[in-house]
């Protein structure tokens, strides 16, 4: 019997993704790819972060979504530009469909380019989008397991968030047993625990964005 | 807000597909693109239905999962060519793996071609990956309003298996019911109520697939 491994067939997408990442440092923009569980609370923290952010910098928005055009709907007045995405059925957004969204944005205009991924902890992992980092969104309700079970995603992020802290009291929820299983998932990764609602611990998590797209426009870090 | 339909951006996926379709009918084979929620007996029935045509036909089988081997296994003495393609945590096969994995098979020494996409009731039916039709399979057990909650799956089969009918006491599937929703949308698919594990049926689904080996082989239905 013979083994393909679909990895190395994902080569044509990374291809797409680097291509993507080349017009978007000319651009110096920093680019994150919000990756969750469907509900995980990803609009509701854009929502706070890019309403405080915006006099500061401006957003883009990639909104991939299976049909609906409501997240982008509740996104639209705090950027300066958003593209919607309907997957139509499909569970992640890939290289191609970033390349078209960026071609109807003014990229030159813009600081943050965010792309809310499909709701979906699987498949969006191991797609590059041409991102500077993966931000993996893990809500209480979800359950302190889901690391382990999906280690890919968190394995890939650069930073974590855990979000709806404010449920902590009301689940199960093990947060030091969680954070310390994605300690050894990804040794690197940023953590935040956060409420998007309550706003508990966002301020933590814009100070962490601003530094980035500091980072981003410093031209040095592309040496 | 700009939307952009991502089905338009699976052009390129489907042009590879057709690819694949020229190749596989310049063989003469049948093609059968088979799609289920896991755990929905997809290869128990491949195993019964194998085994038992197997002296009349060479069946190749493409094997897709995420990780495991472990399916490929139990059909591998049944199969006269079987390549796995392990999607490393992909949620559906595509065009390009199918291309690859044939690369690997006796194409000119088999009659049917079996590609066994991952368990996964939603993505898998948007990749056209070169097959004659689609099967979709139903397990009783997964609830008879998954036709009406999953419709692309259910629209695109030519035939449709609700497997595992020796649950139907068991469970509150309602099979008048989900008849009538699958014709309501898909009137043209072919329905066979089986069960894989008794063997139920399994004997009407052997004839319908010896009649479809039948028209591919005759050469009047590519003109």
């Amino acid at each position: 019997m013979k083994v393909i491994l679909a990895r190395d067939l994902l080569g044509a997408n990374n291809v797409k993704g680097e291509n993507n990442r080349e017009k978007l440092e000319k651009f110096g923009l920093l680019t994150l790819n919000m990756i969750s569980s469907p509900g995980a609370g990803k609009t509701t923290l854009l929502e706070i972060t890019m309403k405080t952010l915006k006099n500061k910098y401006n957003f883009g928005v990639i909104e991939g979504d299976l049909y609906t055009t409501r997240d982008a709907q509740r996104l639209e007045e705090h950027a300066r530009s958003i593209v919607q995405i309907n997957t139509c059925g499909m569970c992640h957004l890939n290289a191609d469909m970033v390349a078209k969204a960026m071609e109807d944005m003014p990229l030159a205009d813009l600081d943050v380019l965010i792309i809310e991924n499909v709701g979906n902890l699987v498949c969006p992992a191991a797609f590059y989008l041409g991102e500077n980092c993966k931000v993996a969104v893990l809500s209480v309700p979800e359950g302190s397991d889901k690391p382990a079970k999906y280690p890919e995603l968190f394995k890939e992020a650069r930073t974590i968030l855990i979000n709806k802290a404010d449920l902590l009291p009301y689940t199960d929820f093990d947060l030091p047993g969680c954070l310390r299983e994605l300690q050894q998932i990804n040794p690197r990764a940023e953590i935040f625990v956060i409420s998007a609602r309550t706003g508990e611990g966002v301020e933590k998590w814009m100070r962490w964005l601003e530094e980035r797209v500091r980072l981003v426009k410093s031209p040095t870090i592309f040496k």
